[in-house]
């Protein structure tokens, strides 16, 4: 039974010996271990892939790592079994570049993900959908209807056990209504080298602002409007020969790219979360 | 003689033809052209590389010029020989790095340029200047003397003939004094992908906000603070394993490339500024 | 009408005044020129946009310009209306990213073709096809039945009017029974940075020698292996965490957007091709 | 007393383990912990960084550690003291620009080493030598004089206890006399994304075929021409508007980017040698 352990804690000496002597002695071989101190803020990080024998002992093991490390050190840990597959929602409005990356890359199995469903505010990508075989659920948005539209996505989300949801350019504002449910789950691919040109347009504002270089950025979900951890960034050139119909052309292919790579380190459990930023153990 | 020739006005049928016609029909041979039109501005750009056989008739060809085309099709442009050597000023701060860079590319005949003097409000560079054989000015700033000192920059600057300046890693802010006297001819190099972290301590602010890219941006130096016309940008990948003094040493040669790269632009008359932006015939 | 111009001719002064005149003269009006002189072979590059109010004049533009342009500068030239839609065929094998990523595009419009049909050596992809609407036909090759399988593939794209191909990892060798029929214009991706790994299996190459750099090249086929005209390459970065099925994944992602960008450059007439190099106007 | 330790070794179960107790009970703290396993060759990397409080217990360390670890894993291993600052020699011909790249970092205190001198086959580069302050050794080499030279160069590194020599831009093959006595201790710059075209004229060699890349390569070198460990490799896009001396330009600030970030690692003991492949904890 393969395994990941991630592990943040106050960092302080002999961590990395007492973990992985405590995997060796409850028969655990490591395979693989990243580790990071957050150097400013004092904190220690690691992930381990690790490989057990008896899965039936992981209970216990998860106890036992709870009283004679979790508490002497101060960690937060998660343990998860590489075979559990992830269910994944997608969230989307009209465009369809996103949608067509994702379903192509889950249909070719390069994601190892179950896709339940897919949310849009708009009907136009159901036949995209249907096309795929993935349900669709059209629920429309508007100023008067966002609160009950959000309940109505977090009752499917639970409903489907959703472990975390990805905005392929839903172009709606998330409220706390699922961000709290969903911490550190809801991943959002923004068209820009955030912090620039957050908000809304920013291929217009980079157009007028006369820059050499568009980027993508897919983040975490925060109540901060795209000021969440950033997962991945990418950029590409331009120059004045390109309009703003070549800008949003040449970033389509940087928003899929950019999204599709962060949904993979958060799939191989390659990120953590701590003061508003992110480690990738890329 | 090689001659370049800069054109910008507004669009209309026929400025190709009737500019290419009236340099041939003055004995120039075009050996290249580039072309744009700003369809948004509805403004048409032009460059062209010409080679007349006898130097002596440009000053009956500009005046020619003038009268039969810039007129009729409202133009601005500009005719620059090849063989004037331009004269470029040198600002800096503490930090030698862009200076390093600089003075080498210029010992290497790299920078087709005359270098008359370097300033600095420290005189911590005096020492690579003089290693380089450039004269060096001292000349501090402070809150009550930085317009005494921006006027004994600007005397300089006229008493030399300079051509432009390069504010390699200048740490003050310049103002108009200077600007109003210098339009389009004050390249400053900023450490990082503007828009994004304009202003003071841009590697510290990225750090903060968890950036997977840092850049450096090129710029003309306009009145508003880092929101001049740019002339070039780049990025390099950053992540979580790197400290603040990472981003900077990172950062350095980011800033030493696209400051080069921009400086020779400017050289070969390839950058041309509309409505703050720049048209890079690259 | 809008038109594209594609002129190649021996260099001399005075082409672009001649060839810009005869368009104003026809009542043609230039939108855009691109030009390049290559020095070394002394050969002339020329690529307009030009709109003509009168469509029905192009047959007599056409003659005239043969008579009084082409002949006296020995140019070869091609003018293309921009409202031909272009007809595309895609040879596959068994990789379905870049064809799933070229059928994305062209349902979303992306991509201005008819694409006719998919061919294949495989029946694997037949689905991918069906989903997307377009006609697939199975034509198996081995050793054998190369020659005839070639014969029969030449035959659809006759019958098809068929303009360009498309080997999107079509893991055959094409030979001259097809090449000589579409003189550039059969666009292959190669999973390389050529001229470093042509051939077999170059993600396992590139592993074993231990780069730190993988890419992907688009070119016209020609009958050297992997060796015909170079119209775009991207790279992106490795290291020794790596896998070869990590260098695979990877470079999926380059190859599908090398391919679509050397696509758009074909469609928008904007490569010209000499001495087995591309000349391309972005 | 900050240390850094390289190991490798057969991959078996518990050896982070065992490595980690080891250095806790000999009063080591851990501060940063990298570690790979190439799955193909079945070995296991490890490179530690810890702290010693007390630093004269050091030699005692190695002796336990060669007993109680290194014959029991078999491991091959290094123990860095971090306060040593190691003597690179440089070996150039008449091409300045990694010089001055290098001499530059070097007097900015951006590498920490020592530099005792210079050795060049042609007096060109004296100058800019004295101009840092560097004694400039001039050894001529001719097919004649080879053995001899190097013989010479061989003598003045071992006088000088030269810890890594760095080919920066030297135009000469250097033979086993060199690199038996400094395996993967001498790098070196090649001015194309190897393996694409190795040996004489790359930037030539690249404009023949029309590549749209352009790249660097820093390799350690080995008996077989610029077939070695590749430690660093960075590339840029070119086109057909640029010529054969554009390439060359543009090479430059490749060559002097790669070549420093490759010294940098080596000097960081961040590199690791196996199978002519490199692991590289950056």
């Amino acid at each position: 039974m393969k395994t990941t352990i991630l592990i943040n804690c106050p960092d302080q000496s002999g961590i990395i010996y007492a973990v992985t002597g405590f995997i060796h002695s409850h028969g655990g071989n490591i395979i693989y271990l990243d580790q990071h101190v957050d150097k400013h803020s004092n904190v220690f990080f690691m992930r381990l892939e690790s490989d057990f024998k008896d899965s039936t002992s992981l209970p216990a093991f998860k106890e036992a790592f709870n009283k004679e490390l979790a508490e002497t050190y101060d960690m937060e840990w998660n343990l998860y079994s590489d075979d559990a597959k992830p269910k994944m929602a997608i969230f989307v409005s009209k465009y369809n570049h996103c949608l067509y990356d994702l379903l192509s890359r889950y249909k070719s199995g390069e994601l190892n993900v179950d896709i339940p469903f897919i949310i849009s505010n708009h009907s136009t990508l159901g036949d995209i959908a249907q096309q795929f075989g993935i349900k669709f659920y059209h629920i429309p948005v508007t100023a008067n209807t966002k609160d009950s539209a959000e309940k109505e996505q977090l009752r499917l989300l639970k409903e489907h056990q959703i472990d975390f949801v990805v905005l392929a350019r839903y172009m709606q504002i998330v409220t706390n209504t699922l961000i709290e449910e969903y911490p550190n789950k809801i991943i959002n691919i923004h068209h820009s080298f955030l912090p620039a040109f957050a908000g809304a347009k920013p291929y217009h504002a980079a157009f007028d602002r006369g820059v050499k270089i568009i980027g993508a950025t897919s983040h975490y979900v925060t109540e901060d409007l795209d000021a969440g951890p950033i997962i991945e960034q990418d950029v590409t050139t331009v120059s004045h020969t390109h309009s703003i119909q070549d800008f949003i052309a040449k970033g389509r292919d940087l928003e899929k790219i950019v999204l599709s790579r962060a949904i993979k380190l958060h799939l191989k459990r390659k990120t953590m979360v701590y003061n508003n930023k992110t480690v990738i153990f890329a």
